[in-house]
């Protein structure tokens, strides 16, 4: 089945659906570049010129765009033209790419301990340790580690090469993707004459429903209570979450991002790619932060925060730089200057 | 067994116990939310108010501090109450963790020409590569990869996950987390008509005893000569250790950090989150590099060293990062003026 | 075979011997405690006055210092000594190292439908998923994964923990390093109530010949279309190259950078270590970035952009950060001065 009506996607998503129900759809793609086949959405306003001249079979657009888009063929009007295409893409994932049945791979390695659900799926060459708990409907790809005592909740995915370690656990729903970490030791010493003496991490990790993980991301057990995570957080790849860290729920967080430890970050926040929290801080709800900012104090009040240095030319950037090394002794001056002409 | 007697720690530990002895101790945990079973630590004085409050069964204390915990309770007294507290932690997982027995998993593929300790354990589906040497007492997690030639030293950990590539060595008491990659090429190219030439990496990396690698983090092998990194080294986790670095003894990096190709760092640095250092630099012992700045030259001077954007509202900075473009020319005008006015 | 004679070396890769054709060679290394049986490089000007006293074998040198060599003993003059030497690089790792013999370890997993070229090697507990091709004369290294549907070209090498996931594909000659993870999910969610809401990430990966991975590093699958990494480009460890990016050829990148979403880099690019790249801009052919700098905004231009915090002694970066953040009213002092003194 590699194609499907636009009526039945009318019918599955709602929305009002302006044109034939029988359109044939074989793919979803961007306005640029599309087919009479292909169903598209128009989100940004930016892109509004590639309407016209677009091949698209299907349009998906707000009700503002309705007198354009049906001006062009077939329409799909809805409130919010993005979340219709992100249910699109799960509808579209779940009917037409392959499904993965259910069972455990003979080369997986499950403790006769374990408890393993109903409809689990356990892919090829997967460890599954002492006590540990795999909820209805969960997949455990390839080559991924379940530590001993770990809890993954209903209908998680992880992926392959996941390492979920001793005693964490996972809620429901989530999606963990290749070379996560979860559960590492968080990076904590005492220092004796010179010589760093390790600090034992003795808490876990406790994550919520519905929180997506990319890959090689990493997340460290407490050192004594638990660092967690809350319902319906998404981290992005290659992000450092350090022993007893807590976000809240929804929040969101760009690639390269990394919170030190202890630190607090509310419900609803975005951080941006590049960016560094340092440790013991609190985090308000709904703070947005910009990209490679490095937090160096808690931000106790909602908004947008930034610090990042202006690129430039080279040479440009050269000259200001080095002024910038002399930037309070210019200010001096400038206070000297005032003084003088009071 | 899930509790201890108060007495049989300061036994083992030292320290002077005011109290009684037979108290029994169930977890180690932070002042806030203690119970009569909780043994506390108070080494930052920002958290004395916390003291008189907690419930704690007792709290290890510096000396100056004998009196108020006294008043409230058990304590015990010890010169520094936060190596006190990582040695306790390092006893209590001893004591209370459940340990892991020696031995091979039949799932482990070992190479018949690999050299085995006494009392090592090798997880499910380790592979132990032809020649490769592990020390007494070694503990290789499941998944994890030792290369051919590779030695790893008595009493190292590794973490499931991990790779330590052909050629490599490792020392003893080493403990390395999943996702470490150690020994992967190095990034060396000559470039020749636009395109770039490999170069080969033919060195390996050489890692002391008693170093600590963070998930993820990845240690190249040397171009001709070897990447080193020296004793007590700890490294957090998503580390970029590049080709021919040399880190000296009992140095610290926090996560998230990257070392470029050749570069020397001295012996008891620490280096913060994020922190970039740029190839061929020399770094002195005893420097100390604040979140997320650039090292671009050498640190020949033991002190502390800084350069990150201070964050702002996104509103001041926007203001601030435009001026700061032409910061050179605002020097510029303020000379013109001083010249006037002379 | 450990040692080579020099007329062997000269008379596979070229230039002109002055000196011994028959004198041993036991390893490449630098000109600083190199032996007679060593052979060196010269390329960089900077280390001219280590070639008079270095006890080097035979010194790989440009036509402008073989005077200089030739006083010193035997010489190969080639136009480029680096090219040379990184070809010697590859041809030393052809004839000293070992080879590695084609085969499937009984212990991978090998999908049935999956079509395995000839003299291709399958290390110890790799998989194989179905509809998998593999070029011939891969390696698949110990505990790798190759997806669903995904063709990995010939001579291609995967280290081990490599995942290339379902429906991606590499060209030929690819060297991909132990962590890499191809094909994850991009990070893309819509809004919906302050919950995100998952779009699935429908496309691929698709990477050209001769590509250079490292370790760790994450190249996302696209959302509709595909992430697309050209023929020649090097990427170094722990890279996040985010959905849909497009990467032109012979483009190279130090670890740590992060290039964000729908982002066209050109050909023929460095970027360095630690650079972040916003989602949707598009970089020009030939654009060189320092490190650490956040591109925020389309290059448009070839040649080399800067922006990072000049690092300084902590002392005066705090003047200097703090006085940063009034930069703007700075400048409007400046400017009232300078109209009191028209």
């Amino acid at each position: 089945m590699n194609d499907v009506a636009l009526g039945e996607i009318a019918q599955a998503l709602g929305g009002e659906l302006i044109g034939s129900a029988a359109l044939r759809i074989t793919r979803i793609g961007p306005l640029e570049g599309a087919t009479p086949s292909t169903l598209c959405f128009l989100s940004n306003p930016r892109y509004t010129s590639q309407l016209a001249a677009s091949q698209a079979g299907c349009v998906i657009v707000a009700p503002a765009f309705r007198e354009q888009a049906v001006q062009r063929g077939a329409a799909i009007v809805a409130d919010d033209p993005y979340v219709y295409f992100a249910k699109l893409t799960q509808w579209w994932a779940r009917r037409m790419l392959p499904t993965v049945p259910a069972g455990i791979h003979p080369s997986a390695v499950v403790a006769a301990t374990a408890r393993i659900g109903q409809n689990v799926r356990i892919e090829a060459l997967a460890v599954i340790d002492d006590e540990a708990e795999i909820g209805d409907g969960a997949i455990i790809g390839a080559h991924s580690v379940v530590g001993r005592g770990t809890r993954i909740g209903a209908r998680t995915r992880l992926a392959p090469h996941v390492s979920v370690l001793d005693g964490c656990s996972l809620g429901e729903r989530c999606i963990v993707h290749s070379g996560v970490v979860i559960g590492a030791d968080g990076f904590g010493f005492a220092q004796e004459q010179g010589r760093w003496v390790k600090i034992e991490q003795l808490g876990g990790v406790r994550i919520g429903n519905d929180v997506e993980i990319g890959a090689n991301t990493c997340v460290d057990r407490g050192a004594l209570g638990d660092t967690v995570i809350e319902d319906g957080v998404k981290l992005d790849n290659l992000i450092q979450i350090a022993h007893n860290v807590h976000i809240g729920a929804h929040t969101a967080m760009a690639g390269c991002v990394g919170v030190s430890g202890s630190t607090r970050v509310g419900a609803h926040c975005t951080i941006a790619g590049g960016v560094g929290i340092a440790g013991h801080l609190t985090i308000a709800d709904n703070v947005h932060v910009t990209a490679m900012s490095l937090v160096s104090r808690s931000l106790l009040k909602a908004g947008v925060y930034s610090g990042a240095f202006p690129i430039d030319d080279n040479k440009d950037w050269e000259k200001n730089a080095a002024t910038l090394r002399q930037l309070h002794a210019l200010r001096e001056r400038v206070r000297a200057l005032e003084k003088k002409l009071k």
